[in-house]
């Protein structure tokens, strides 16, 4: 088969539990997706030679144009860095896969996970057709991803789009994973709503359904908001308002022409967006009025689109 | 003279006072620059008359492969959306010098004077060789410029590295011109140190060299400071921490190479960089352990290098 004929693009999503793996044609549409168990034993050393075996299953390398992956940590220089979920540290990625494919001319790219999914929404999803985006993922952390002029902004230790760790409560500062405090992923993400939502019952007594919960999700809490139980509509008024101010410095800096909002906590839709909207424009007035923000569409598919975005000719 | 002869660049800085003119070689070194007012009767009207006008009495635009215009307002697309020091108002800068020049192969340029600023720190001053930086200007106002892969991130509303109107201070909460209260503009220009000395001393009655002085400036704080006036080192403390704040944010969004600090108040040099230094850790730790951080080198000759930097081949 001669070069010309090429015609499809491969994205995987390596996570900490499973690899999704896609095949695309050029124009973005998904061929074929599946996924495979992540095999984290000895330091992850099998899972380039697991992905390999398992897309050689399904098509024949030769009408493969280029393959993308996503990882779960910082990526500098087509390395990542690392990769605490997979047992990696400094892994050459592209380098390895290349060696296990043995073909010198084969497109090969690597980025973070979630600035993979931002790209994935702007090849087929919520950001189709713009060039400068912002994505924040908000599901157990908050995770970001920036484009600039199509392409990633990966940063220069791999922290390009990596809004979770902005430091923005200096009021009730939550322990965050990192080691600081009062990171946006303490305040926005679902734990972030759980923190805000147990702090509240917890030093006031304030009235609210959440109190007949022993436990309970951010989705409970957004339900309970959208049926009017005041104290939950505080706490998702308040992430909204951390949120919104994260966004506020994107908008003053890289000032894209599109936020997209995804991750399990932005099924809560326009509620959710609402709220952001409320508190976004008292940060950027009066030098933006009409930011366009809208919620993600690919949901978990969006790091296989991404992924091959970034290997489309 | 053919079109391969073509060997200079011209750089352009108009301010509301003067309008600084720059002759570069295309490896940017600076061949002659002058100053000439700005005439700002008619809304502006001969301003680009008069710079075409003062280029011809020193140089034929023959030997010319481009030139750069820095505008003090936001550029989007190559038009000045707003210049109120000018009375400009979408102007459409690059057209109608073109037309001026009747010209149509000359590569003509327009950003915003801060993000050329910036440039021209990469093109000649400290930030040369580095491709990903961002820049804050600290004079009356805070300016700012982002370079993302060499190129001048200009935002969808010209909006690209506009820090000075992040909110930073939820304390003091002083009023900006831009209408909002915080901005780290009010906190960490030259106006901002004032702000927060004037603070310190009316509603404390600390000690302090400072009360020798019905008026003072920015410079004066650091004078003190530097001699080891408490109350002056708790403000420049304060107004360093707020502005490494702000760095910490494109550090965890762009993550630049290099920070580059610009403008009159970076003439405090290693004492403000320390101090710059001792915060931005504590906002990005663990993530980033070695941010290069640098004083600008090129002065108020900063713009029209950069704005040389924008046309150069």
């Amino acid at each position: 088969m001669v070069k010309d004929m090429k015609n499809h693009l491969i994205g995987v999503d390596i996570g900490g539990t499973s690899i999704k793996i896609g095949i695309f044609d050029f124009e973005g549409r998904l061929i074929n997706k599946w996924d495979i168990p992540t095999n984290k034993l000895n330091h992850g050393e099998d899972i380039l030679h697991d992905i390999y075996n398992s897309i050689l299953e399904r098509t024949s390398f030769d009408d493969v144009f280029g393959i993308g992956f996503g990882v779960p940590g910082p990526v500098s220089n087509e390395i990542a860095l690392n990769c605490v979920n997979l047992g990696w540290n400094n892994k050459h990625l592209v380098e390895d896969f290349r060696k296990i494919l043995s073909d010198e001319n084969m497109i090969i790219r690597l980025a973070n996970d979630a600035n993979c999914a931002c790209a994935g929404e702007v090849f087929q999803g919520s950001a189709k057709g713009f060039q400068n985006v912002a994505m924040f993922t908000l599901g157990t952390g908050v995770g970001g991803g920036i484009l600039q002029n199509g392409t990633i902004v990966e940063g220069v230790n791999g922290l390009g789009g990596e809004p979770g760790h902005i430091v923005v409560d200096f009021l009730h500062k939550f322990p965050c994973n990192c080691g600081k405090k009062g990171c946006l992923e303490t305040v926005s993400s679902a734990t972030g709503i759980v923190n805000l939502a147990k702090e509240k019952l917890t030093k006031t007594k304030r009235q609210s359904a959440l109190r007949n919960f022993a436990n309970f999700s951010a989705k409970r809490v957004f339900d309970l908001a959208k049926q009017g139980d005041q104290l939950s509509i505080d706490v998702i008024d308040e992430a909204a308002n951390y949120l919104a101010y994260a966004m506020s410095m994107i908008a003053l800096t890289t000032n894209p022409e599109l936020f997209v909002i995804g991750g399990g906590v932005s099924n809560a839709g326009e509620y959710l967006l609402n709220k952001i909207k409320d508190h976004f424009y008292s940060y950027v007035n009066p030098f933006i009025r009409d930011q366009k923000i809208v919620i993600a569409s690919l949901g978990n598919d969006a790091g296989i689109y991404g992924a091959a975005y970034m290997v489309k000719p």
